[in-house]
């Protein structure tokens, strides 16, 4: 490999190691839910019960921080199955390593199991009364910026499946009910004959969406291309971003949504680093891009503006902070990497 | 960007322009469906109808090709739409830079464009009863590798979508109809008060299925892990795959489906190329990762076996096309790629 940097994106890093080989394991995932040192994570509305507690580094900063809740707090809503949705998480890392050896028949293996629990709305009511110091992180971006690194990993795969779960509750197949299984990480049709129960199918397994998002490069290396969209906040510019599409490649995708985006033609894509983006399930891909062309025609039903910047004005905004003319998204967006990433490279290509 | 190289995996390239803005121009797609210089092609529960045809190349070794029809071959059929299914696929390449400029209302723009038909099986019994020499490609693999390369892309984007329409008839959300729009790109559910008609939702668009593919190299950098399932024909090794998860970025969903398999730890990864596998609707994501540890432990419920291979042995399969010991999937395979471009690296890492 000729590049050994890897980048660590917000939301990729995570307390967890997630053993789906537990998934399985109804017997194992029972005694976990009941396990004293089992931690739970509550979510009401895809938003993430947090708290305010002192800074990582001992300061006096108050930082947003998941509660951590154990079996006790949430045994009285777990049997109320219509309303409440539990996906198994995994267990905590440091500990996996250690217990890979063999067990006597029902001896603790001391994993840290976590688990994300959605409550509706009437609970997540009852909840905050008794929980005064606790609430739920609303809306989500960007709120969900606020957590401490690794709680985000947590927070992207919890949110990203209880999204799932809550958008596909029904067999798309057939139209009829579903059950959850695998620690929620596969729904069964309930229709006997059901042709989503012949073989196997994308239709039982939670969604991921592929994004290409991409910084753009002017072909003397010197300048990137920006754009809004109109929800954006004035003055804010990013990179240009969109979907993957069936049958396309990552690097094709590149080139379709910048050229329907600004008109801008693109040569080379090479891949740069990822994040997972829970709103409600993305795969972020970041890329370097070369433009080929350099006229700009923006199509206004995607985006407000496209623009060339130069690396003077993005250093300006990204490095001295001076955001008079114009701002990106905060450190823990992909984009705001892309950029710097660009910004870190040799001026000519 | 430090690696000029691009990989044109199968599958990837394409004769079309996907013109994703003319999806929503009803009276665009109208008249290009009646188009006699419209080209059709025709599936039937997911199988293209081809037809043997001189060789590219001029060459007498008959290929397999796609059968590419006109809007009077087809239109009989098209009024039933309880039967059929018409995606829009895209415009010729070729023709698509050439005509930027304005038109008058009503003058024909020259694009010639491209749709994918799927029909029921009663017609597609007609069909072949009336063209002799065409067939439906089955099954999917490995036929679908025989196609001409371009030919490839324009099947791989079809069939993904026809996929979707087969298995996503059904509002996953509440369970109602859905109807087709946007040249066959997105649905909507038909009941009035239903959620996912509330915003922007996945479920009313195609899914891509992120799936990552690895060549494991030893920490030595001279011998790399191959794997076999089960169904796998007797003496195949290939790489290790498997799908991401929501919330998991490509690196690590490459270091946890090659611990899950084979034991393996896995350090550095890296991005190499990617391929859209339209079984029913993945996109391949092919990398190099660097094994921290080398002893394997099979998991049996995912895999059959895996094994390192020397650096020797793999040049011996791959370049001397000696298949006595073990042999890897076609060129045509994003794993077959992936194993050369090893082959292709420095011995040393
Ligand atoms: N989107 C998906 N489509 C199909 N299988 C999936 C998906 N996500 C996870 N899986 C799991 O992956 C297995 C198939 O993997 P493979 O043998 O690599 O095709 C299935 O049995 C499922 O357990
Ligand atoms: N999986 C998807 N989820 C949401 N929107 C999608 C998806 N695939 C394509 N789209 C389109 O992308 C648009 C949203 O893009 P964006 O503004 O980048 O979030 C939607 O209006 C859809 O037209």
């Amino acid at each position: 490999p000729n590049d050994a940097i890897e980048y660590e994106n917000y939301f990729s890093r995570t307390l967890l190691d997630r053993r789906s080989d537990k998934r399985t394991d109804s017997k194992w995932l029972d005694t976990k839910q009941n396990h004293p040192a089992t931690v739970y994570i509550i979510f009401s509305n895809l938003n993430p019960l947090v708290t305010l507690g002192g800074g990582e580094d001992g300061s006096q900063q108050p930082e947003v921080r998941l509660c951590r809740l154990c079996h006790k707090d949430v045994k009285e809503y777990m049997s109320q199955t219509e309303a409440v949705t539990l996906i198994f998480l995994g267990v905590e890392l440091q500990l996996a390593t250690l217990n890979g050896g063999v067990l006597k028949e029902d001896e603790d293996d001391g994993l840290v199991a976590w688990f994300a629990l959605s409550i509706d709305a009437t609970f997540a009511e009852q909840f905050k009364q008794k929980n005064e110091d606790c609430y739920f992180l609303h809306p989500p971006m960007p709120a969900l910026l606020q957590l401490p690194e690794k709680e985000a990993g947590v927070v992207a795969q919890a949110r990203s499946v209880l999204a799932w779960h809550n958008r596909y509750q029904f067999c798309p197949t057939c139209g009829s009910a579903t059950k959850m299984e695998e620690g929620g990480y596969k729904t069964t049709c309930l229709k006997e004959d059901c042709p989503s129960l012949q073989g196997v199918h994308n239709t039982s397994y939670p969604r991921v969406d592929p994004v290409v998002i991409m910084q753009v490069l002017h072909p003397d290396g010197n300048q990137c291309l920006l754009g809004r969209q109109k929800r954006f906040p004035p003055g804010m510019f990013t990179c240009l971003a969109g979907f993957v599409e069936p049958g396309e490649t990552i690097e094709d995708a590149v080139r379709r949504e910048v050229e329907e985006e600004s008109g801008v033609k693109i040569g080379h894509v090479q891949y740069v680093s990822c994040q997972p983006w829970p709103m409600p399930s993305s795969l972020m891909i970041g890329c370097l891009a070369v433009a080929v062309s350099t006229e700009i025609r923006v199509d206004k039903n995607e985006i407000e503006d496209a623009r060339w910047f130069t690396r003077e004005q993005v250093v300006d905004v990204l490095i001295k902070g001076n955001q008079r003319s114009f701002f990106v998204p905060p450190s823990r967006a992909i984009a705001h990497q892309l950029i710097k990433h660009w910004i870190g490279m040799n001026a000519n290509l």
